[in-house]
């Protein structure tokens, strides 16, 4: 954390600025929720990427577990995180790198829903070596699949209760601690209601938490069953725990964005993020503002594309006037114009004012920038005070 | 540029490859056909933002005038280039870094298309006092529409001559050096075939190079008349110098992309740019496979969606088999079909095989990484022996 005291007027633009209030709430609220039904929380750092953020989500909590989606992300928080989740199917590329993270902590747990990838582990700590620095064993998740059909195995497949017996009762089974089950429910991204949403978080705590039973029922351990998803967990049901859910798993909610809007998960004031950007240009003739920010600010997320009651391109609204929005983005330009094609108030975007975009996609428009200039409702949002400085790449 | 030898199979994915032997073919083949057509060549940093490709693109030419999209980049470049062309229209905020590089080259174009923009530009130089290391005048390019209505003037508004008038005799007029027009015509990228591209060319050319002749007719002095567009420049007309134009700005075609042999400007074979991915789970049950290279590796521009004969999403296609395709992208995911649900041959990919993926839109992709691995015939694209670094951010 880098500090610094910055009018707004005088950061160049585009940038990326964090409501710390809204964060800091939009945290709390998830833990407060995870407490309220009896569940663990397992955030997710994905959407962020900073060690401060990384901190509001597990405020309070006895014991912190935390998500990554790639092994950088991983070493980055093993300086404040000890019990860390690689939640993307392990490749045996990256085993050299992930058996020294996880060496260095509690536990890296590693995400598997093939055969192979336990062969592969397997074979990777009998080639290891006496390095005496070097766990002697992995600790994985099985990902199952409760109907986004991206990874994981099928619950009601014979060769998924085959592979936990080969990884918990098999010839190498002292080479594995097993963690249980994880599922990701990315297709509440497409519902069209709240009601939907709720749906599939019922749908996905009841594949999830029976395949924990029958696991468990055939005397298999099973320790955790763990879900998520922004939209899911923020539609839980009440018996989550009865459902047989020990954990969830939401990233996201830290900053939602647009598409947390116009599903539901969230209204405006809980969104955290937003982008800076300058009016280049104005078009009074076709109604139309240029500002200055495009794809690789606000990223080409289209957004929730599917929804039946969106029928024009948006790539963001304006943060003050949702009836601005970006229907375009090139590069490095964003084209607004107006819903309905409503007049826009050309006399309050002038070329040369700012504005705060609402991206659709926080995860992707975060990723894009170097740091975040943070902002509170302690200095007005007039001054940033602290920058944030996520991890990048790879 | 940093010089190592690393084997690709120890390379960690997702990474971009950079075939250096196809991009300074792309290059010459730029600069051979608008020597041909008799007219400059401005080539666009925006793509790859690196040094080295920036010198594969003037290669051979007496003089060197170059475009960026960002300051950044205008910065980054001004060590080795010294006639910039800044092609995003200006606003206030920017003048002071503007006016800083300005004066540290040759000249640093800017571009305007509006009153206020001429507006800021005096303000600016009449509040710069008598900082002798700055220049007193601006050069500037007026951009115009040619049918994209993104930026630019009409060219047939009395108010786009009134423009002109101001800049080159106003009241201010000695405070800018007048460079003439630019036009860039980003809606070839919706064209279905070569033939409309050639169509978006001639028009493009024609309404350019008419402006530019009607300027000189009313005694204004124009002497730059600049078309661009890589698809455009892909299909330029023969007659393009009578047409008006004395210079080509396209950008793209250091790399070209997936859209670019989907719109016909180039061959698999004259794509410069993949992304190396590694297989990291299979799903024979569904005909899918798992990539390491989501929407923070490839981005998330969908292409060209517009094409009436392309039915199915693409995120990119494998460069040794085509037909392999990625139907979706998240956050650090591709999912992978074939066209037609034709087997996927497994045994080709097990989980740990790498891949080369041709992205959708090389510049948004290039812009995701921190480095390239550059690739050469000379090494049988096993080894890579350069890394090429991307100026980033703003």
């Amino acid at each position: 954390m880098q500090k610094n005291r910055v009018n707004l007027k005088h950061l160049s633009t585009p940038c990326v600025l964090v409501d710390k209030d809204v964060v800091k709430n939009n945290c709390k609220r998830m833990i407060d929720r995870a407490i309220e039904l009896g569940v663990n929380i397992r955030p997710h750092m994905k959407t962020h990427k900073t060690l401060e953020i990384g901190q509001f989500q597990v405020s309070g909590l006895d014991y912190s577990r935390v998500i990554v989606s790639t092994l950088s992300e991983a070493e980055f928080f093993s300086s404040q995180f000890k019990d860390i989740l690689y939640a993307i199917p392990i490749s045996p590329n990256k085993l050299t790198h992930a058996l020294f993270i996880h060496s260095k902590i509690d536990d890296l747990h590693l995400m598997i829903d093939h055969r192979d990838h336990i062969d592969h582990l397997v074979e990777h700590l009998k080639n290891s070596g006496d390095n005496s620095n070097l766990k002697k064993y992995w600790s994985v998740f099985l990902k199952i699949d409760c109907g986004y059909h991206r990874a994981g195995c099928q619950p009601d497949s014979p060769d998924t209760i085959e592979l936990v017996d080969y990884i918990t009762k098999g010839r190498y089974s002292h080479y594995f601690k097993f963690q249980g089950i994880y599922t990701h429910s990315g297709h509440s991204y497409k519902c069209q209601t709240p009601k939907e949403i709720e749906q599939i978080a019922i749908s996905e705590a009841t594949v999830a938490g029976n395949f924990g039973k029958i696991l468990k029922q055939l005397g298999y351990p099973c320790p955790t069953v763990s879900i998520g998803s922004t939209p899911v967990c923020s539609h839980l049901p009440q018996n989550l725990k009865e459902l047989g859910v020990t954990e969830i798993h939401p990233g996201n909610y830290v900053f939602y964005d647009l598409m947390g809007m116009e599903l539901g998960n969230c209204k405006l004031s809980d969104v955290g993020v937003s982008v800076l950007a300058t009016v280049i240009s104005v078009y009074p003739d076709r109604n139309e503002l240029l500002l200055d920010s495009g794809s690789l600010a606000l990223s080409s997320d289209p957004g929730c594309t599917h929804l039946i009651n969106r029928t024009t391109p948006n790539f963001g609204i304006f943060a003050d006037d949702p009836n601005l929005r970006l229907v375009a983005v090139t590069q490095e330009i964003g084209k607004v114009q107006s819903t309905n094609q409503s007049p826009i108030p050309f006399e309050k975007y002038p070329i040369g004012s700012r504005v705060k975009i609402i991206p659709n996609h926080s995860c992707l428009t975060a990723a894009m920038f170097s740091n975040y200039h943070v902002i509170s409702s302690k200095d007005n949002y007039e001054i940033t005070t602290e920058t944030f400085v996520p991890n990048k790449h790879w």
